[in-house]
C-alpha cells in the first residue's frame, strides 16, 4: 500500500489527507522536540483535561466541598463506566464501572469467577499475557488451589481459538487473555474464544488494556462474560488513572467480587450492620471514587468518543502499516525484525520491532527525544496513538533508529 | 475553660490568638457563606494543590511523559509514605506506602494477617467500627471460613482494653479497630490494646482514618502490626485519595498480600514469569501508581507537617471543647445531648451531637451552609480540622442549629 519510505513527502502527505490531523491541536505538545512513539503506555495529555481538573478542583472539592458527593461525584464510576460502555465497549448501561487500577479490578472479577465451584479447578491464560494479569492468577490459584494451564504460542499469530480448545474441560472455570497482546499487538479472536469457553461451561475475563479506544470492541455481542481495561493509554486518562471493569448483566446477581466495601453497599451512608451489596454493576466498587482522576479519565475519554473508533482505527492500520513498510525497506538489513502482525485485521495499534539489541536501542532512541517502550526480552515497541501520532512522527522515529542502528552500535 | 457562649466576641478572640490562623490563606475559600463543619469528611482544597496539579499535569504528564515514571513517579507511593511516615505516623522509613483505596489496602493487609494460620480462626472488631472495616473482615471470614467476635461498648466509653481483653483466646487471629471512632471521636488505647493482643498471639490492624495528622500517631512505639488510613480527610489530600498502608518492617518477609500485581514485584518492566515480590513494603502495591492524585496527597501532607502535629492537635482540642460548651449552653434545653467524650484527651477532632431529628437538622444545616454530616442513627457529626476551622465557624455553625432547633423543628 505504502511506497517507498525515502521520501519524507510521502509522510507530510499522510498528515495532510488525514481525516484526524485536527485532534492533535486538542493535546499539550509542549517540547516540539520529542517523538513520542509510546501513545499506548501512556496517553498524551489532553489539553481539555487541565482546564476540567482545575475546574473541579475549585468548584467541587474547593466550592462545593462534601456537597459534590451528592450533586454527581457518587455517581461518576457508573456516569463514565455506562459513557464508555456504549461509545466504545459495546456495551448497553449498567455493565460498566470506572475505579481501582487495573490490577485491582483484575483481581475483583477473576476471583468472583472462580468462586462457588469447586468441581472447576482450572484457569487458562498465556504465558504471553501482560505480567499483572498472570500474577494475579497466580496469586488466585496458589491461595484456592487451582491449576494454571498455560498457552505457549507464537506471540504474533496466537493464541488462537485452537490453543484454547485444546486445554478446555470440565475442570475449565475461567478463559483469561488480553484482546490484543501488549508486546506483538495481536488481536485475538474474542467472539469465538467466548464461544469455546462457554461450550465447555467456562467463564471468561478479557483485558482489553490495549484495544479500548483503538479498537472496536461488542463486548455484548461477543458475548463476554467479564473484562477490564485501563484508561491511560488510547482513552489519555493520565498516568495511573483508573481502570474499568465489566460484568455482564446476566451475571450480576451471582458473582461477587471479594472486596466488600462501603461504597459496593446498597446505601454507604446508612451505615448498616452487615454487607449488603447494592443491585447490578454497583457491587463492584468497595472504596471511594478518585474523583480528581476519574475527571482526567472523562476528559480523554471524550476526545476518542469524538473522533470516533472506526476512524481511529482506520487510521491504526495506517500507522502501523506505515511503520512496518519504513522498517522492512530501512531497517530489515540491519538486522530488525516485525514482531507483529502484517495483517492489519489481526494488529492493534502498535508495532513491536525486534532486535538482538532491542534494550540498548531503546535507551538511545529515548535519549535522542525518540520516545518508545522497551519490552524484552528483544522488541521496541512503538505505540503509534491515531489522535496523536503523526505519519511524520512514524517516519522521523524510523528515520533516527536507522541512523542509531548504523552508527551506534 | 471556655466561658459563656453567648458573645461571638469571644470566638473572635481566641481566633486572634490562634497560632494556626494563618494556615486558613493556604486554602481556597471561594465561598464566604458557607460554614464548613465537615473536614474529617473531605479536607479543603489546598491552594497549593492546584499549583502542583496543574504543574505535574503540563510538565510530567505533558511534556516528559512516560519518562516521568524514571523520574520520580515510580517512586512517589513509598516516598510519600516515608514522608507520612516519619511526620505523622511515628514509623520508620520502608514501612509505609500510598496506594489504592482504604477499603483496598485494608483488604490487603487483613486477608494477609490472617492467612496462614490455620488454629486461629478469630477476628475481633467493634460493632461501631467504621462500615468498610467491617464489611471487609465479613468478606473474609465468610471467604475463610472464619468467626468475628463483635464488640458491642457504648461507643463514647469504649472499646477499651478490657473489651478486646474479654473477647482474646488462642484462637484470635487479629484484632481490628479505628484509632479514633468515626461516629463519637473516642480515641482508642492502641498501645494497651495492642499488647493485650500480642500477649494473645495476635496482630492488629488499625484504621487511622480519622486520626493520621491530626493527633500524634507512634505506629512503631506502640507495637502496631499493620495500620490503613485515609488522605483526604485532615491531610486534605482530595476527594478519594488514595490511603495509605503500614506493614511493620519485621512481619514484611512473612505476610503477603493477595492481590499480586506488576507494581508489587522486583523488577516490574522484566516482566517475567512468575510473581517475585519486591523487598520490604514495594511487596503491598499492585497497580500502577495515581499520580495526579498522589500529587494532591502531598500538597495537602506538606501543610499538616509544616504546622505540626502537636500543634494541630492542640487547637483540635480547643476547638471541641468550645463546640461541647456551646452545646451545652444553648442546646442541652433542645433536647441536644453530647455523644463524644468529654475529655479531650481521648477525643479526636470532631464531636458528635445527638439529637432525635438528626437527620433533618442536618439537611437543614446544608441547606443553611452550614456543612456538617449525619451520622445514623442520631448524630450531626461536626469534623473541627484545625488547619481550616475556626472558632468563629464553630460559633456561627452552633447558633444556626440552636435558631433552627427552636424555628423549624
Amino acid at each position: 500500500m505504502f511506497l517507498a519510505g525515502t521520501d519524507r513527502e510521502a509522510a507530510v502527505e499522510l498528515d495532510r489527507s488525514d481525516p484526524l490531523r485536527g485532534f492533535r491541536d486538542r493535546f499539550l505538545f509542549a517540547d516540539d522536540d520529542v517523538i513520542y512513539l509510546d501513545g499506548n503506555s501512556l496517553g498524551r495529555l489532553p489539553t481539555d483535561a487541565l482546564a476540567r481538573l482545575d475546574e473541579v478542583a475549585r468548584d467541587g472539592w474547593g466550592t462545593r466541598l462534601i456537597r459534590a458527593w451528592n450533586e454527581g461525584w457518587l455517581q461518576l464510576p457508573l456516569r463514565l463506566g455506562d459513557r464508555l460502555g456504549e461509545s466504545l465497549l459495546g456495551a448497553a448501561p449498567g455493565q460498566v464501572a470506572v475505579a481501582d487500577s487495573t490490577t485491582v479490578c483484575f483481581y475483583k472479577l477473576a476471583s468472583a469467577a472462580l468462586a462457588g465451584r469447586p468441581d472447576r479447578t482450572e484457569i487458562i491464560t498465556d504465558r504471553d499475557n501482560f505480567p499483572t494479569d498472570r500474577y494475579v492468577l497466580e496469586a488466585l490459584a496458589a491461595q484456592r488451589g487451582l491449576t494454571i494451564q498455560w498457552i505457549s504460542a507464537d506471540p504474533v499469530t496466537g493464541p488462537g481459538p485452537d490453543h484454547v480448545a485444546a486445554l478446555l474441560g470440565p475442570k475449565t472455570a475461567l478463559v483469561s487473555l488480553s484482546h490484543v497482546a501488549y508486546r506483538s499487538a495481536f488481536v485475538l479472536d474474542m467472539p469465538e474464544i467466548t464461544r469455546l469457553a462457554h461450550d465447555a461451561g467456562a467463564l471468561t475475563l478479557w483485558d482489553l488494556c490495549h484495544s479500548a479506544g483503538v479498537l472496536p470492541v461488542a463486548l455484548d455481542e461477543s458475548g463476554v462474560d467479564l473484562a477490564v481495561g485501563c484508561t491511560y493509554k488510547y482513552l489519555n486518562g493520565g498516568p495511573g488513572a483508573p481502570a474499568f471493569l465489566y460484568v455482564r448483566a446476566e451475571h450480576q446477581a451471582q458473582l461477587q467480587q471479594p472486596i466488600w466495601g462501603w461504597l459496593g453497599t446498597r446505601e454507604p451512608f446508612e451505615m448498616v450492620q452487615g454487607y449488603q451489596p447494592a443491585d447490578g454493576i454497583a457491587a463492584m466498587l468497595s472504596g471511594t471514587p478518585p474523583v480528581l482522576a476519574l475527571t482526567a479519565v472523562s476528559a480523554g475519554a471524550e476526545l476518542v468518543i469524538e473522533a470516533g473508533v472506526s476512524a481511529i482505527r482506520e487510521k491504526a492500520i495506517a500507522l502501523t502499516e506505515f511503520a512496518i513498510a519504513l522498517a522492512d525497506e530501512w531497517l530489515d538489513s540491519l538486522g530488525v525484525t516485525i514482531g507483529s502482525p502484517r495483517d492489519g485485521a489481526i494488529r492493534g495499534a502498535h508495532v513491536a520491532l525486534v532486535h538482538p539489541d532491542a534494550r540498548r536501542l531503546c535507551q538511545l532512541l529515548i535519549d535522542d527525544s525518540v520516545i518508545v517502550d522497551f519490552r524484552p526480552p528483544d522488541a521496541i515497541r512503538l505505540g503509534l496513538s491515531p489522535l496523536t501520532t503523526s505519519f511524520t512522527d512514524v517516519w522521523d522515529g524510523l528515520r533516527r533508529l536507522r541512523h542509531l542502528i548504523e552508527t551506534r552500535l
